[in-house]
């Protein structure tokens, strides 16, 4: 089965969060390839991924960053496909700076941005299941029988509290 | 041909952000339905509409809300489907408040943000045609050919320096 | 004696901070319930609570959630018993998209917003205690007692400066 | 019928917003003072306002001010009733000033606070409407009855787009 | 000699930083007195307290507190003399709620603000000895002291680089 | 009579708000000088006015500026008379960075910082008013004249709601 | 002469404030070329501007830009010269989203960030004559001369107030 | 070889991150001074220091501060040359006060602003190498040298996910 989903992030660094929407990808059984690849410090291998993730098969590419966090906004814009952006948890502002600097894209080229750190993480793959599913049948309900176990979970735990 | 893409947004002042995202769809030949649908003083109908939306043959839904914009996050709450955020610019705080209100979802539940006010309006659209077209070459086409006009935009509008 | 506030929050991990208010309600002498109610994972059980709650003798509604809090807000859209709404601190942006979630309602629908954190713990039980004072002389007094006990622990601090 | 709601602002620059509580609170028919009562111009009225409110027959205060907001908290402090703070929009930094001088009270002497500008005007009338509600039919009816119509004002306006 | 700075604060919590302010009086030979004086839960006590301390001999009073801060403006609104208030550092908001309750005074009551958290303990100890060294030479000459042992502190610490 | 006070600003454009600073001066009678002192473009004029500020016979120095505002921290650094900062109102971020560039000085250099904009100017006027009152009877009474005035006017503008 | 700086925006909006880099270029008479190369719509325009702009004789590269702006940090990810950023005003965020998305890159790829707005778009100019400057006497002494020029006006403009 | 680039600190406790320039200019081969230079507790030998670094063959000066950062721009104020500005970590905001102290500055006096904190460090060392670099082909040789090398540890992190 082709890989239908690109996990992409600026640094090693982001891959505590990013790891988080890979094992979402994992359980929803949806073949994904995961990748440093930074703007700042490998623009020219960010453009090559980018522009040739569509016809390599792919259906969303998820990226994250922290800071001044160009690589979601700058693989949307050499992509067709749908991007999703993961604004890390910078160390001195909080993922303030990486969420207003991957959400604010200009009109033209959007970035479907997703929560600061690892609840991002975990939404992003989330997200990509969504997208997916609203085309696949079985991812759907993989996605929708994950939600059901987290409702379960809920109240369960209230019974503890 | 069916709908596709449900726009709805908290209050008939939201129009004016959200119709950009219509003037996409309308670009792209995506059908679409519009609403008001108003989390706070609607909350049924929201259910209603969210619960529904995957049967009824919707892909994706645009949401877009001012304040504590909380719309968008419970349509994605109660549906399946992809849901894209806009937050429209508030009155007081500039939509820092929409945005957070709709960025910041907890890990489980995503929604897919765009950028504040009217970049954000004209970007759900487009966002919403990505996700289509990565499964439907004729959506994606007009989407590149969008691009395509824009990019020569840009390149003309050098000249007038 | 019956229950008179009901005491939600989005998450168990929210239970330290809104344990805060159910001390303050033991200590008034206010029966209650507790309940974990999660907007985004339990909507269904979340609008039930709330639609029921009036009906069920609840005089005031305490909800407490972090993030992109909706927990208060869609309960206070679907009952019309005071919500009093606690920011729970969230981990990347200290409390505050938990604060502009909660308390930048539209008008219609209003949610008594207390602080972020811990004091708002405390201070929504007290709130509800005051609520529910104005018309019941027992709690009330309980309500003065405990502040005259605080002044008396203010002035006896100064001394050991 | 004896006054219930004791409405102050710290400037009559902030009545603009203010208003709108006293005509929700017409609209519910419930009788209300209206004053001007500065922290920091007049803070022996101030006082003197707090200290006697409940033994007037008050159940509930609003109180209204913009910048280093202290009215509302200190209100609160020299009084058993719930208060309600108004966030009044400053003139540089939008009303932020006001929210956090006013929501963030320290355990112990809560504020129930309510959105910036005037939605929060708007929303300080209804809450108050809706404690006194929670014990008296007539009042809860009313509110009832305001949304009820705000809510097939929304419905209707969607027909309108 | 009679006292001359009154060093308040608004919870014994707030003394790790308010002692650095008595730590410079105690340098600068001003004397002072310390107290715990909280606007919300000893109302009574702070008017009382403002209201005697131009007749008690004192110039300055020097009042701290953290999130919605409250003392030091109203204070100052108790009182002819100049009050200096300093920010304490908050749980939540790292002291900018005390900063903006602090400082935003409305035209008509200033207070002399310094920086947030132990920065600002230790320049209203300062400030208070400038302005009271204004009209007195021996202070100013010992304030003048301490800057040349802190400049001689950087030249030296230079050489350690 | 000798010059008391000096109000700088470090541009022209400041004049709007430290005009109030000046009016309150002369409306409490005390003597003052103003002047344009650039921290920036006219770097060694403002050492040459720090350093000889004191003997001149200032008691107070009020200096205003907005943006990185250097001026009155650099003032402080170069003078033992005590400083009264007023962030003026910036074009872009509405006086937030020239509110923090004022108060946040290190410790060992305090600025006495008051609101930003014309609040802050008026207030400047007053604090130096207070500074000195508290050593001289007249000028105290006049700022409590001030005070009682601005205390009847509230009460008056109460009964034209 | 060979042009020695190249000004670029991502947007021809953003010329009203690029226009006054231009504006000093021109007054201290270094060459320079102008442009429209925008990182979301003309990627390839870019990388290929950036690429080349050395060889060509560039020595600094201004860049502005708004909202996300991507534009200086990824000329600067693909050039060796020294990279100029100018945080363009956003229509939403007051430029706070363009300052963060420009000033805050990684350890490896810097940006000489300058001021919001306006008065960086003149700093831009001034702080490449400045590093050009440093290596060309002709050009320093121009910028000494419009220095010398500002600080006039300063001294001129207080005897106006 | 004579000195080519100043660093200075307000502050030894911003060594830490100062250090990481210096280490930069180390790997860069170009010669450099460091010192303690504080603006607001050695006024003087700040000013002395600017006022000669151009005579004395400096070509650039980096200076790092913290919270009301006026070191930079006072430099800046004081000499021709480029100035690059490192907003340090501040212990109460998180170095955002920092940041817009520096950078902030008005049209005339630009400084070069690079991140808040440590990767602002490294950052200013690369700056300064590259300004120096678009004039000296070694020391550009070196630079690119080492961008070469990170992009090669980038591109083997990636295998280690």
């Amino acid at each position: 089965m082709s890989v239908e989903v690109g996990v992409i992030m600026g640094s090693k660094s982001d891959w505590e969060t990013m790891k988080l929407a890979c094992d979402v990808l994992d359980e929803l059984q949806i073949p994904y390839e995961k990748k440093v690849v930074s703007a700042h410090r490998t623009p020219d291998l960010m453009f090559e991924y980018a522009e040739t993730a569509a016809a390599r098969g792919l259906k969303v590419i998820i990226a994250g960053a922290g800071g001044a966090a160009h690589l979601p906004g700058m693989v949307a814009a050499k992509t067709i496909l749908p991007v999703i952006g993961v604004p890390v948890k910078s160390s001195n502002l909080n993922g303030l700076d990486s969420l207003l600097s991957i959400v604010q894209m200009p009109g033209g080229i959007p970035v479907a941005t997703v929560a600061i750190g690892n609840a991002g993480g975990t939404n992003a793959g989330l997200l990509a299941g969504q997208m997916i599913g609203a085309f696949n049948p079985d991812v759907q309900a993989r996605v929708q029988a994950r939600r059901d176990r987290i409702q379960r979970e809920v109240l369960e735990s209230s019974e503890t509290l």
